[in-house]
């Protein structure tokens, strides 16, 4: 693993990229590497990180690099890996995701999330999904069950489920419900007390404005950024193959039944490998808001990996590689990433932060990496 | 309103359109032209059209276009004038959307909509909602209320609301329920049982085969092409605002809580003004499924329009116009359009179909046309 290098490196490929490329994929169809591995990248969420849970959100994001790589190493596919990070971002209650999630206007948890196969690309999602611990298994299920072709009588299976639906189809096909109320923590149900009393506390003192008038003065967003939150991971594993994927608790006070940008296809989530048209795998995973129109700050973050076949100086060695460029960036003020190699003993974390004296919303940080998986040629 | 003209002339657009590009719109931003007026292209969806029913597709697609012309007549926007086409639509107990709208796996109706204002780029959308006769009134209620920027507290209104949460957004902003057996037909109905029937015929043969083995073997879509109906809209107004709507019940026989690519963001339709970067405004309104990758019959249909500023011949009248290109396409069997401007006294409507002889999902059918709408600069 190389180290990290700053934004404008970033733009400017390093020299190491400039020749590897010489081996074209379509030529190597039948040279994949052999054995096991990949690289997975992963964020805790793009919003306020404070330094009280730094620890925390970096020891999910290295707990959730882990899994991705112990399936890697397992001789799983991308898409397989990517969940299994996702599953353990979900766990955690410090994430707004699957556990301790933001609690709606109602008081309820509905989820989003989706996934993405790079190979195939097939695509599955579930939005405002209640009772179930794991959204992105639902998510992946689906994408699995759609891969195996038609259902009866020639019917077309679904690949974005929402609402009851979502949790019906997850619950017939062998995921476990689990009780609302497990799900929230004490922290997010503390929190959705605050914001339920600042909402009465604003209506109350928004009474005898004009309604036209009130909506505009309220355009602070009191929740803060905070409640943009989602995780996400990326992975390629050493066929090559990458994976996204995404889950979101949503906004905090949100109504019932509101579905984020984590459960639209093209929006929360990508992943598109290498074709004879296009020699690099691309996958990303986004936090934050596409319909946002016309607001003043944009509070988002995003992972990218991109990557391609790349042979070592020394081909008589037969050995190849996939040569994997990643970053992160946010115009949060935080967001707390991780990545590993299946060649790394433990992941790296760190958390990324606007400089200071910077306003969130109109500035943007960008950090990223390269690193170089190998394998023996057949 | 000048004549359809074919596939091959769409690609290259007629001389009339050479100059009238001189007049840019910035330099005519305060030019814009006094009166009312635009032009609308609607769908009845892209299936399979019997000749026996065509009068009746033709009739709502009639009255679609004379209800937007109408509110445009009365100073609408673009955008209020597209969900009027749509409520039609809907309404119409022959097309699959609102009313007559296929029923699932649950004998249920679940409805997908989508309105997008390309003045504002504001976007609302409702996924798998039931018991509200009009959709895309809700979704353009979703639009409408987000342009009125933040809820109490800073809150973000919602722009895509699905399932129990949709339907209770939407009757606690007035719009009334509608029980849902009011929302099936005769036709609809009968279609359940058919479509039911079938697949517990084609449940119990496939009995005995491998799982996967049988999966692969019902690959034929024995619903028929008629099952990816959708309806839309396009509109242009006389200010040269554009918009566009979409409406779905969805396929049959579908797995509850299933969303279309009709609820999609950049998916099910999209509208966006000309600006500084682009002289044209255009609008697009999709039938069909984004996600179907791996299918030998890829079956769809879209409307598109462009349009941009032109002057007239005679620049000293001060007359200035829009001029229109629009234009239809479809891989299904068939497609039923109707269009229709401010000026004209009826809408010309036309089920267009793929050549004899040709098979659906493996040939394109394309055909439009060119409109100018005029109005008086001040």
């Amino acid at each position: 693993m190389e180290s990290l290098m700053n934004a404008a490196e970033e733009q400017q490929p390093p020299s190491a990229l400039a020749d590897p490329w010489s081996l074209k994929p379509e030529s190597s169809k039948n040279q994949k590497p052999k054995g096991v591995g990949g690289f997975v990248l992963v964020h805790a969420g793009a919003g306020y990180h404070s330094e009280s849970k730094a620890k925390e959100y970096k020891h999910v994001c290295k707990r959730a690099c882990q899994r991705a790589v112990d399936r890697l190493k397992a001789g799983a596919l991308a898409v397989e890996a990517v969940a299994a990070a996702l599953v353990e971002l979900e766990d955690s209650p410090f994430t707004n995701a699957g556990m301790g999630s933001n609690l709606n206007l109602s008081g309820e948890i509905e989820c989003d999330a989706s996934i993405m196969d790079g190979k195939s690309l097939h695509f599955g999602a579930v939005g405002a999904i209640s009772g179930i611990k794991n959204p992105v298994l639902v998510a992946n299920r689906l994408l699995s069950e759609a891969q195996k072709g038609k259902l009866s009588a020639g019917r077309i299976p679904p690949c974005f489920l929402v609402g009851r639906g979502a949790h019906d189809w997850a619950v017939g096909h062998g995921i476990p419900p689990c009780p609302s109320e497990k799900m929230a923590t004490k922290f997010s149900l503390s929190a959705y007390k605050r914001n339920k009393r600042k909402m009465e506390l604003a209506e109350k003192m928004e009474t005898g404005h004009k309604q036209a008038k009130k909506r505009r003065q309220s355009s602070e967003n009191e929740n803060g950024s905070g409640c943009l939150d989602t995780v996400g991971a990326i992975v390629v594993d050493l066929e090559g193959n990458v994976a996204a994927a995404v889950s979101s608790g949503g906004l905090a006070m949100k109504h019932a039944g509101r579905v984020g940008q984590a459960a639209h296809y093209g929006c929360g989530c990508w992943a598109e490998n290498a074709c004879n048209m296009n020699p690099y795998s691309t996958a990303v995973s986004t936090s934050g808001s596409p319909f946002l129109v016309g607001e003043d700050r944009v509070l988002g973050g995003v992972i990218v990996l991109r990557c391609c076949r790349c042979v070592e100086a020394q081909p008589s060695k037969h050995i190849q590689g996939i040569l994997v460029e990643f970053l992160w960036s946010h115009t949060t003020e935080s967001m707390c990433v991780g990545y590993m190699s299946a060649q790394d003993s433990k992941a790296k974390t760190h958390i990324s932060r606007l400089p200071p004296g910077t306003v969130a919303g109109q500035c943007l940080a960008i950090e990223g990496g390269v690193c170089r998986l190998t394998g023996t040629v057949e």
